[in-house]
């Protein structure tokens, strides 16, 4: 099976052998990934410290905790429920770590200001590649709806033969859902968070720190958005989870089609290289196409645990409403990143049967044009023509949004 | 209690004994009014058909199915899986309908195209009140929030006592997400749907119509959006939803707190009526909180039924994605009308407890100074003052930010 | 389309739109019957208070709310949180109950008591009509395996075909969903709730009822189990829930399979009528298992929705948790209710075609042969036969399976 | 933080540090563990081809793939949709595997045989811990319940005060959600899976096996029960997931009282060592039940999960519905692992005021005992006593039945 290059290949690896796929994703949002983005964000902090002259120069330093720690630092996160402060205490203990680092390291923010700031540092950088694979999606989209712009094909309504319509518009009603999804995953915002204990921000303005000067700071140096606290107010949460499944909802869709048609029975497409199976040789399984639909099957339920914890927020800081996000979180990106790379590949190989198409239309004729001789009735006239309506027209549209979408974005 | 005047409310009664609070939702999205738009999108159809000359003027006519009727219809509904075809045949075999009307009524549509677009303007005028009542909340919210911009409260943070705050940044952390919600209501758009039987407008070409006039002539008699047909393409559904949700996630994070601040041992805000008690006199219950936070509690799960049901989607229609959409979004969207009605009333009522506040404030007083003694030991210099930071100004912008939303959309 | 004779119809009529075939479950769980059982529970306590000399027989009388009352009540119903109080102030200022009636309603009793337990029985009377509709299922399935307990069909693995098979087997499967799903219905437990204002039954007490014999009164008279009071313990609510998906997961998956093998290029099966198309003469549509994949595409969240509820229950009475299990609960029941009687119907009409199975097996025979060559070659000796292996066979365990279960249960 | 010596935990490490806790799952579910099942699946079956005479005893050979190379293995996974057939092809390149192995290894199987008797063997083992935590929770409960029997404290519903009750019966509530969750768990039944390629075993038979010898003698070996092949009728999975939510359930709702009562207004229990912050010094949080809670947020849409895969079969072998179970499954049982281990430490670990519950009962005095001067009013009797009701004989009830529980079952 050729694999699109993938931007987020890693040599660091994570192996999810219940989720075939799953190194598609790289390393993003592994829990390596978790702790190197925590600590950026504290390193970035102590640079806003130094830079207005709160702490001296020297607290500024690389922070580090070895790789080799991380399976010690889940058990000492549970103490106080996040990682924050196990990996603090690792860095203080850590006989490099400078004493004004020691002594500067996180003063002003909380738990949660690191943790959520690392996330949406994380979500943003899973975001990037997610918008690639739509991006290069819609090329190929484009490309499969005008090769066949013109090729007739049943309509299927309830499982049955409808009207005739083209192979191009198919393609173009898969090509409108990953637009919709593009725009939604493009229209994303990423805040920083910086509340401090609840919000007020009250130990950074008893360090002497400019607050909002120190807030936009640290938001520029990770590329996030400058934002207020919103400790308990988790809409850009919420935001990233339903965008995410809006495009495993698209590709969902695409590959059920896939799986429809690409039945023997029905033969009209076919996966470029089809998966083998353990005992008979001649099959070759749309797998790509199983694994997206997979996906689809298990993201929506993620995104309402996000919606659900969101509802759950009480207080400056929820008991367990801001720990369920974190889990559901990585799935969800790393599902989707894994789908939209499997979807990328299943379009760019995907085999088109238009004599199949064809004789398939030619033998439903009688019936997929009945509507045509009754409409013809109505109307007083002999049916004339093919019954395609504007279905050309339609996929010109699509594709004529997809290139000014491309365009804008570019 | 004291209800605010719903635009809402109707003589048409939708009675649900399991849903509390349910007739706040008026009569929206029941199936009267369903019926009721499936008959005006079929006569301005029809009027789209005269207007172009296709079908004679005296096919223009009031289309009516009584009431009485609807039963018999949710039976007949079932034979071709959704209602239109029942209705249709009921217009037809009313002796009153004439014969023109018979002949052109729903010609060029599908079933799909009237259900579809019969929800978007049904769903379009859900949201319309589901916006005032977030306007009318943001009005309340800048009020209460700037009254109490300067009234110290404790925060908790996992339950525990943090360290100080304002209730009016409590507030403001309510109304940003009450903002939130509003913007992404706001910003749905709710499309017709004109496609045929397979989303080619073969049969409306075929009567003779241009069929982007046609279309567009439909969306403009129903204040929809134009947009090609979107047949198994659902995000337009999956943005009404989750824009639902992120109402209900705002809402019910204020009614989480809420709960918590109005048990007699916190006792720091009261809902203006409580609910009574079968058998207990005392009782003062916050019941509109508890009503608020069981629809949060549920939401989620219908906003993910949709995204279920848009990953579902295969050809040109579901067999089964399609019709699982109609009753979670009823749900969903009165559930949503009940909510932001009842926390309009809320809001509206509640009564705060600036006294009790402070006291336990002064209670806590050592425990939730500890972070500032430890902050100005590292700064070298003496704790000093409220230990409040940027409390008021991040009232103060988010009040802005609600100003200018407002301003905005008036 | 013919339709199976449930015994659930009913002259009261409940009409949603939104979800055809809903008339299916008849009057079950509708907010009339849930204020007739209301009723009923408030009945049979004062049955229980008389009859342990507590209240005077006159207190005794038949407990009456007007249905034209309904809409009044869903209003008054918020005031409290949830319809018993004001149930209860209708019954009391109705000028014809007796005085002792008035002074002696409801005395023991919590508003929670009263609807759990009204809701237990309406779920046990549904729960009787579920499995009603799977024993036909049963029966019928019985002899669909064993007619067709030799049929050669190929197998489809990953929608490819694998290796030949039988339609009986087919079936077999389909009935071993059926019969697990029976199981878990038939071992519910519906038990009566009496606690009181807070579990302990002090009131009763108070009163001079003997609590454990009065407990037991009101579970005997309403044919509920006997249980300690569960106010926030509600596994009894979640067993139902989940019983009740593993129905519509079982009839999903053959509505998917009819689905499928329904296509027009496939034709091995077909529903006994087809649905019509409001606009295509030709068109029979699977209705049936259309609808039926509908409702199992939305329960599980429902099911969810209830396991969330009982997980957030918090103190003597929950609030909201507990609210947000009455509509679920009505919808997951009706909805089961309504899938049942499809499904019911959808396999008393099934249409199978064994020459179109015979025709495709032959097509495919080279591929559907290839593991055999493969196996016997590994064991060295030429293929022979149908390569079936055990098929007849585990159709005739299964049988047998379904055999005993009907023999246990009648 | 003390740690129950839970019987999982493991000198290899899994390390998620989006979810606190969770090396407390130890192995349970890994990847490494998924191979090792498969590979001893596969190991089990070559012993039953060596036993009945099929295979020659050369055959038997111990099967082995370095857990290096278990990243390849994710990777190689997708080609085929699952990892067996990548699985195999190791261990066939392996130049230690004998060729007798080569050539036997896997006859008569199919992945989908291997990767569900894995997981079962796997789910199977889970369970077992599951229960053991579960037992010890019983064990503890009671002693609790024991010991404050008689401990007065008020009662809340809706987070008011209502009556008073004991701190035994909250124990002996929470006791009776977690007998539920028990009798579910010990109820479950794990199905070893033998169908190959399409549910008949032709291949088993072709290669002259007595294929229910065979079936029933790899269950043996593993432990399992033996049940005809259920390649399609999911509900030993959809049992399994909703038993382990029964226990979110039963935990999230002990999580939710210990998070309310040890907030520091009420401050009637604690949890023996809170969790740091890090940045407030005095803060004592409570991080088990948080951490509970968190789960019990999470889990019921993953049971959603499994039933949706349920109901998404089609086939003899779902395209998608079966591969969507696999990751679910896994989460599930490890957050439930994790949350049952946090509970037991939370239960031993728990701090109970007496004389807070007292004094707060005490200043409620008026309030709490409304109900019995009103009772005792309709009664005809002066109130008297303490109107616990029959609390102290609820507790005896309970620990009863949980003693009889755990006689039975040891």
């Amino acid at each position: 099976m050729r694999r699109s290059s993938s931007p987020t290949r890693d040599t660091e690896q994570v192996s999810d052998l219940f989720w075939p796929g799953d190194d598609r994703a790289g390393a993003h949002l592994s829990s390596e990934q978790l702790l190197a983005a925590m600590l950026r964000v504290e390193e970035a902090w102590l640079d806003v410290l130094v830079e207005h002259g709160v702490a001296p120069r020297v607290a500024r330093s690389p922070l580090h905790v070895p790789l080799g720690r991380l399976p010690d630092l889940v058990v000492a996160a549970e103490q106080a429920g996040n990682p924050v402060t196990a990996m603090l205490r690792m860095i203080r203990a850590d006989l490099d770590t400078p004493a004004e680092t020691v002594r500067w390291l996180h003063r002003g923010l909380s738990s949660q200001d690191v943790v959520d700031t690392a996330l949406m540092w994380l979500l943003g950088t899973a975001a990037r590649d997610v918008r690639l694979a739509l991006e290069q999606q819609v090329v190929t989209l484009v490309e499969l709806a005008l090769d066949h712009r013109d090729t007739p094909v049943v309509a299927r309504t309830l499982t049955q033969h409808a009207v005739p319509t083209t192979f191009g518009l198919k393609v173009a009603s898969w090509l409108s859902g990953v637009l919709d999804a593009y725009e939604d995953v493009d229209a994303l915002v990423f805040p920083v968070q910086v509340g401090g204990a609840a919000g007020t921000m009250a130990a950074a303005v008893e360090l002497g720190l400019d607050p909002y000067v120190a807030r936009a700071g640290l938001a520029s140096r990770l590329g996030l958005s400058d934002a207020p606290s919103w400790h308990t107010t988790r809409s850009a949460v919420t935001r990233v989870g339903d965008a995410l499944v809006r495009c495993t909802d698209a590709w969902g869709r695409i590959a059920n089609d896939v799986l429809t048609w690409s039945r023997p029975e029905i033969g009209e497409v076919g996966e470029g290289t089809g998966g083998g199976s353990s005992t008979m040789p001649h099959k070759a399984n749309p797998v790509l196409s199983t694994l997206v639909r997979r996906a689809a099957l298990t993201t929506p339920q993620l995104a309402a645990t996000l919606h659900l914890a969101a509802a759950e927020q009480v207080d400056e800081r929820a008991d367990g409403g801001w720990h369920a996000e974190w889990a559901p979180l990585r799935d969800l990106a790393r599902r989707t990143l894994v789908a939209g790379s499997q979807t990328t590949d299943l379009l760019a190989g995907l085999v088109v049967h238009p004599a199949r198409m064809a004789s398939t239309l030619e033998r439903a004729r009688a019936d997929v044009h009945a509507e045509q001789r009754s409409m013809a009735g109505v109307a007083g006239h002999e049916p004339s023509g093919d019954y395609l309506g504007i279905a050309g027209g339609l996929v010109d549209d699509v594709v004529s949004r997809a290139r000014a979408t491309l365009e804008e974005t570019r």
